[in-house]
């Protein structure tokens, strides 16, 4: 296969998720030349999602790619190659699935935990570009995250750093998810925060929020912009504890800027008053008034970070 | 002035705490040719204090030495140069505190936070030797700590990363020594440990621990070997709340070791079967086994961590 020039290359870039499973042709500036998505097949086992990544990307390519870039919920032993259990995909436990994308594509693939890759994309071609250290947080249904520290992505012995949701908020808390208590996303993420409302409506509060089935973090901020107390109450102490965990990360790795993506995140400009005041609370002084913004790419962030790997693997070839 | 032969040169390393300075010639292999302490001039003003660091470093320096590691209480912005505020010496905020370690010693000074330092020293010459991945956590007085991260230490935007002691853990909970709520610090360090003690003394329970003025985390660890059950509780929860910790930091971080230093860590033996299980309670399944491992180098972490600093700028010139 002839190579592509450099700089007018494209890749392929997939990223997985629980519910949804989208597939991009990407150029090497960050633009999106074509794309797909569709329900992810979580039940059907590694095979067949890969036989759907396959598809998908198929779907988008119209000649030749450099590589495929994968970002996949993890946690993924990404040294090794390995998913090591994915909790909102079935049998993906052990999973040899890097060599198993190389065989399905038969092109280089360069695979990633979906929170860092979600940073790189960032980094490279959003709102954390041209900064040298980046803490990116994606607050959705869970909370993930990736860390860029000296122009570099911190991927720790297993490419398992930056699982910043499983830090402890509020040690023996709240039941997570991931089966520990306490953990940031416990308390922080769009799940809890809908679970925080329904739990004050089960107790006896009154909203507009109690005609809700089920109650989302969306309904949550619906009502909140309509001036339900109980609904402004929950946003109020969503943002003081997104502000006390983004101070923990402050002082873990003194970042440039302090990126925040994910579904939440949309809420950025109702919640970015209380966030700031909470972490100015916690923060010590010398790390107050590190900025904290909203991701700038959307949905596209673990695309294109996805994307930016398969040419950087192109690139070392 | 003639420079010494690379692998004979020697440094001066000063490791500058709140209570006690400490100053060593050290050689490229990690050796302490000669060193000194004495009770550090707290409250004495940053002149004074480094008119002390200097008195000192002569007092165990025997020639030529090519550079200067300090090791200092943070934060540091080391970027810089600059002091931000030391809590436990008087007059540092702000201070121009490398410059004048130049002026003072007419020789190149490095300048690093205590945490960080020490977390080189055991990376380069104690039980993280050869491992990419490590984190650090000092437990004694307070809790603090360094990263390296893929070979490379981790410093963030300004040098100030590390400050583990002060990520969230009980977010909102016990007042800690910088101000905020419901630090790690609050909870597990030595100072936490003695406090929770001479509470629960005087909400009643009965100890041994009643007779002790003040009560220490010595003494509690003494006490509980001699079968006293409030101070077994006491080091019990120390052993839980490190554990809780401890997995954030590998979520976070993914490294190859946890290293435990400080002045708790003498107690290493007694806690590392409650940190090991509490610890495997809260981290994912992939992030266990991680090994947790004592400090090798004792109170000497900081000085070797400083020396080699002092090296490195040396072999950079």
């Amino acid at each position: 296969m002839a190579a592509q020039p450099v700089g007018k290359r494209r890749a392929l870039a997939i990223d997985l998720g629980g519910t949804q499973v989208r597939a991009a042709l990407v150029d090497e500036a960050g633009a999106v030349l074509a794309r797909a998505e569709e329900k992810t097949n979580a039940d059907g086992g590694p095979d067949a999602v890969i036989v759907q990544m396959h598809r998908l990307a198929q779907s988008v390519s119209d000649g030749e790619v450099c590589g495929v870039g994968v970002s996949s919920p993890g946690p993924l032993d990404t040294i090794a190659g390995l998913a090591l259990g994915i909790p909102t995909l079935k049998g993906f436990d052990g999973f040899a699935f890097h060599a198993s994308l190389e065989d399905a594509f038969r092109l280089p693939v360069t695979l990633e935990n979906d929170g860092i890759a979600a940073a790189i994309g960032e980094w490279r071609h959003g709102v954390g570009r041209g900064r040298a250290n980046v803490v990116y947080v994606t607050v959705s249904t869970g909370i993930g995250g990736g860390v860029i520290a000296g122009n570099r992505v911190l991927r720790g012995k297993r490419g398992m750093a930056g699982h910043i949701g499983h830090m402890s908020f509020m040690a023996g808390g709240r039941r997570c998810f991931c089966g520990n208590r306490g953990c940031f996303e416990a308390y922080a993420s769009g799940s809890a925060l809908a679970a925080r409302a329904a739990e004050a409506i089960a107790a006896g509060r009154s909203s507009v929020l109690a005609h809700s089935r089920p109650i989302t973090s969306h309904a949550v901020f619906a009502a909140a912009a309509t001036g339900d107390s109980l609904a402004q109450e929950m946003v109020a102490d969503e943002a003081r504890m997104l502000g006390q965990g983004f101070a923990s990360l402050l002082h873990l790795f003194n970042p440039d800027v302090l990126v925040m993506g994910g579904g939440v995140s949309r809420q950025f400009g109702v919640l970015e008053k209380g966030i700031v005041a909470s972490l100015n609370d916690c923060a010590m002084p010398a790390f107050r008034n590190t900025p904290i913004v909203p991701a700038a790419l959307g949905q596209d962030s673990g695309l294109l970070g996805a994307a930016h790997l398969a040419f950087e693997a192109a690139a070392a070839l």
